[in-house]
């Protein structure tokens, strides 16, 4: 029968009993060592203050300062060839930047200048502070229709438009303030919790509430809903079809094809990245002129009207850190702060990733947290770095920077001599720019690519873009990451744990269901745990145990094996334990020993090994015939001493 | 140098190169397989038809009836011998319910009768249904005092007593509801979330919120806060000096200190159990006594007055499903109800392991569930196996649910017969029994024990007693559970991560920090994850990953050995991995080639071996000479392989 051979199997069962090795306790380890070893990976994963060690004091100085400021990096070697490529891009997103800045402060149901505004302090801030060398800084599609819609929920930007401007910038400075703080607190691993399913469903689907708000611009309906979700906005439409005016759609259409189509050639043949970056300015100047020329806003089609001209005024005077709508502002600027974080470290991680240099995602909060702070006292709403500008600055040869530099001055030179040119630029267009930025959040491939992979991932996915469109913009994005925790937790609640086989010829012991030569041992239960054994699951791995158990002898009873002798409990992948896990331990020594068989630890990891110890006053799980380094070694020097046993006592 | 010795390592390397043992993918499984295991696993762990499989029919109604109606397992079987032993226990605890129901039902702010009328429906309900042989059902001191304080929160008992009851018998209903519901959903593993470390905090703040309570009684005050948390009662007791009656406490000094004798007499000599057992129902009837001998009550000792006769009155047509104050019963019923369950389905286990039978938790849970449904239509309040008086019902003898019946008759006689008789029962013995019942609820050597093994869970104890003490009851357990979940996703976002080395001498790898003896292998970097790889971890092992490989290049620099030629990430701790984790995994491995190392898997388990594959379409990852099933073996097969090229090259 194959089970006697099985049995014999470790070939050199006794010399390697002869070399078992021993598991030792860990080095011992304060509880102030414990929790500075804790604290400094949860907090300091990094290790930035690395390249401070073994310096001299000068030099401290001087990284701390360039650590502060990167500008003092990357600024003294900056040269002539460098500064050519950096205008090139930044005019490039300059000439993107006026037109989305434009039309996301619509979105945000602002007033648009408010859009120029935030792209001329925030950049400057951030070429100062920030370490990425390609983001490029300005107003973005999703914060500003996060901003827009959580504020007209309790103000109405028509009807109050002052308190809806100060209500704007003081949730730009919590986000600001959230940003910075998360940074200096170092919980920057908090925007990790946004996994990627989260974000691509999150994304498409504000993607679609944004194109959905545009109907209104590019329909030309005057009579529009306020609310945001799909079915109010298509009744919206729908019931007033009267008003749709047909210059507009007609105007609208036209722009929205030559804008595609730009985006198309771009995306076919990245070297033309200019096409996509110039279409939606040649779009305002050309349909301008159109409007201009035929004087077409008197013929329905809805224009922006005289924006002032000058620079951004002081906005410090607007925050309002009282009255009864602190508690919508905080909440506002919480949420806009970490999805916009949360799409600036992103990007900046991506483009540092094409280019082989790092970026820091806590320093990088700082930074944007900062450029928020100062955005939101010189009237400027939330920014961070944008998807698609970043991509176009990329292509376009950014070095360093300074084409954001570039990108804020040619702002400036726009605000104070250009603004009456936008005044006859009509709404479609601007509509029709919004339509064509935010169809590239869409990202179909990677929704395929996430349920070829994880069905469960595709499910989160799924939430968050119906939550999304069908309910509202933050609650889609709370459903998503809530399910995305409780994943988490069920791994926890349910572990894996399997039963190990050893593969023949071999002391290598794996899951007997994957493995399919593996071999049970007759005598032997070998399982592997592979959770933290915790208050959650403990109950459950009790269960789960007794179970195996019991199938185990109820095989027994059918004559297939011998009786249990040994449960081995493989802990190498059991990397935490607490009080509920110790007691589990005990639990089981005391069903074992009813069962007349004995528990076997092997490889237990230094956290588990020591809090096992501590509790175990009467040494019965830390004796030496009951810990062994490997499955192999313990079935290996267990099967010799009872088989030594049973010779003796002629059983 | 030790070095070279080290390089040499692996004795037999080419021996063991020839039988490398490959990975193979795990078997076959459709998505529809993976979930339906899945889900046995979440709901079904315990496998509750196991025992139905492979029965004939009338078997299998036999074994259903039974899973339903435990009475019908044990009824059979039933002698007089058993019933002598459930007889005293009855009566034992019988003697113990009275006085404590009437004094929980004034904890509740409720009227005394009902804490009998909750003593007589629910443990006949329990008796019949319930798989405990040692549960004594009846109203507990927690649950009590939450239900009185949650409600008190919106309705006064004193100036809105109907309401108030009606409040009372709905919030019973709904906890029942939630509890049946958890049972027949199989969500019982929710209350696993109450960690020991929460439950023993917990449950000592609530034992001093309901002493502090009882200084009303104690003290003979009439005005009292209607707050429970410290800061309010003690401000209340120090105010009103004026009202404190000597009578009522010397009279209450001296029970207590009765009962609290007679409670170390039983701890210290578990054979004297009926010392504690009898005590309360002798002060009850000796205070009685006393009071209505001295006419105390016209001395300033309060009596409880008047009890009505008779039977549990119906109270179905008070339950209130509508109404302003709905909101409040369903959320008070949803704690009392996961309170109280958590209460009895312990007492439930620890009793069973003791006696070696088993409690199924789901089971239990629709028992004490449909237990608490059928009380609210019969004038009771929240029941279910109080701690107490199951210590005495098993220390007593009881051998079967029908020392639950014989409890419940005998409050039946009293409640016929004997109310009368507890009218002049001062107030202050209540207060005594009280008090002395929830001193056991403070558990000082398992605080000790748990400070000594994990000091993390000593802080989530400490916070769960200081909510309850300083906030609410409520309050204090929400953070002590949400302090215990945010450690789980601790454990996930910064997952233990190890570098390995070599154990002289053998093929086993371990932990570096903990075998000093293991030593590192030049070229190599043997890493070790511990945890699920998902989208709350894997920015984080990115870093600290490439934080490894820096410092192994920095030591490179220094000469200390040769280059970096492999990465090896042994992969069986790796439970489970999503999308961001197999991106993971792809941008390491870029990051590994232009490093010019190369990343090497080691036992990949099951689930997370089929993702890597699906994503991995170039074939990158699943190459047999990237994929090795134990770390011993890749050592030897890779540097048996380099060795050859370096001799064929010549570098």
């Amino acid at each position: 029968m194959s089970n006697s051979s099985n049995m014999q199997h470790p070939p050199t069962c006794l010399e390697i009993t002869m070399e078992v090795h021993r598991v030792v306790p860990p080095p011992h380890k304060s509880t102030i060592q414990k929790l500075k070893t804790r604290l400094k990976e949860t907090f300091f994963p990094d290790d930035p203050l690395r390249q401070f060690k073994g310096q001299p004091t000068t030099k401290k100085w001087i990284l701390a300062a360039q650590y502060i400021f990167p500008v003092l990096q990357w600024g003294p070697n900056y040269s002539l060839k460098l500064f050519k490529s950096d205008i090139v891009s930044g005019l490039t997103i300059a000439s993107l930047a006026i037109p989305q800045g434009i039309s996301y402060a619509k979105l945000a149901s602002l007033p648009p200048i408010v859009g120029l505004y935030s792209s001329f302090v925030p950049p400057l801030v951030y070429a100062v502070l920030g370490s990425s060398r390609d983001l490029a800084v300005g107003p973005v599609s999703i914060a500003s229709l996060i901003l827009g819609s959580m504020l007209t929920q309790e103000v109405s930007p028509t009807n109050d438009p002052g308190l809806f401007l100060q209500l704007a910038f003081t949730t730009t400075f919590f986000a600001g303030f959230f940003q910075a703080s998360l940074g200096f607190l170092r919980l920057g691993f908090i925007i990790d919790f946004l996994s990627k399913a989260t974000l691509i469903g999150f994304m498409a689907g504000a993607a679609i509430i944004v194109s959905l708000q545009q109907l209104k611009s590019l329909l030309g309906i005057t009579h529009f809903t306020k609310q945001m979700s799909l079915v109010p906005v298509m009744s919206s439409v729908f019931h007033n079809t009267k008003e749709w005016s047909w210059q507009t759609i007609l105007m609208g259409f036209c722009f929205l094809v030559f804008l595609l189509v730009a985006r198309h050639v771009s995306m076919r043949r990245p070297k033309l990245f200019w096409v996509s970056a110039g279409a939606p300015l040649v779009s305002v100047i050309l349909s301008t002129l159109l409007v201009f020329a035929f004087k077409a806003h008197h013929h329905g089609i809805s224009i922006i009207g005289k924006l002032q001209e000058g620079l951004n005024p002081p906005s410090w005077n607007m925050l309002q850190f009282h009255g009864s709508h602190l508690g919508l502002s905080i909440k506002a600027g919480l949420v806009t702060g970490i999805i916009s974080l949360t799409e600036g470290i992103a990007v900046g991680r991506t483009f540092a990733a094409l280019k082989n240099y790092k970026v820091d995602g806590n320093k990088e909060m700082m930074a944007i947290g900062l450029m928020n702070m100062v955005g939101s006292s010189t009237s400027c709403y939330v920014t961070t770095g944008a998807f698609s500008r970043s991509a176009v600055n990329h292509n376009a040869g950014a070095k360093t920077a300074v084409s954001n530099i570039v990108m804020s001055v040619t702002i400036m030179v726009t605000l104070l001599f250009l603004m009456p040119l936008f005044q006859y630029t009509p709404n479609v267009v601007l509509g029709a720019i919004i339509v064509s930025a935010v169809v590239g959040l869409i990202d179909i491939p990677a929704a395929h690519h996430i349920w070829k992979i994880d069905k469960f991932d595709f499910i989160v996915m799924l939430c968050a873009f119906f939550g999304v469109i069908f309910i509202s913009v933050q609650d889609g994005l709370a459903i998503a990451v809530g399910i995305s925790i409780f994943k988490i937790l069920m791994q926890i609640t349910r572990p894996k744990a399997v039963m190990l086989g050893n593969i023949p010829g071999t002391d290598i012991y794996r899951d007997l269901h994957h493995y399919k030569e593996s071999m049970k041992i007759p005598g032997f239960l070998i399982l592997s745990v592979e959770a933290p054994i915790n208050f959650a699951n403990s109950t459950y791995l009790n269960e789960r145990i007794l179970r195996w158990i019991e199938e185990y002898e109820a095989e027994e009873d059918l004559k297939k094996h011998s009786s249990l002798q040994f449960v081995i409990l493989e802990m190498s992948a059991v990397s935490a334990i607490d009080t509920s896990g110790v007691s589990l331990f005990k639990e089981l020594k005391k069903t074992m020993e009813k069962k007349g068989a004995k528990l076997v630890l092997v490889n237990p990891l230094g956290e588990v090994m020591e809090k096992l110890q501590k509790s175990d006053e009467a040494g019965d799980f830390m004796r030496p015939d009951c810990l062994f380094l490997t499955v192999g070694e313990a079935v290996a020097t267990l099967s010799a001493t009872t088989k030594g046993q049973s010779s003796n006592h002629v059983v």
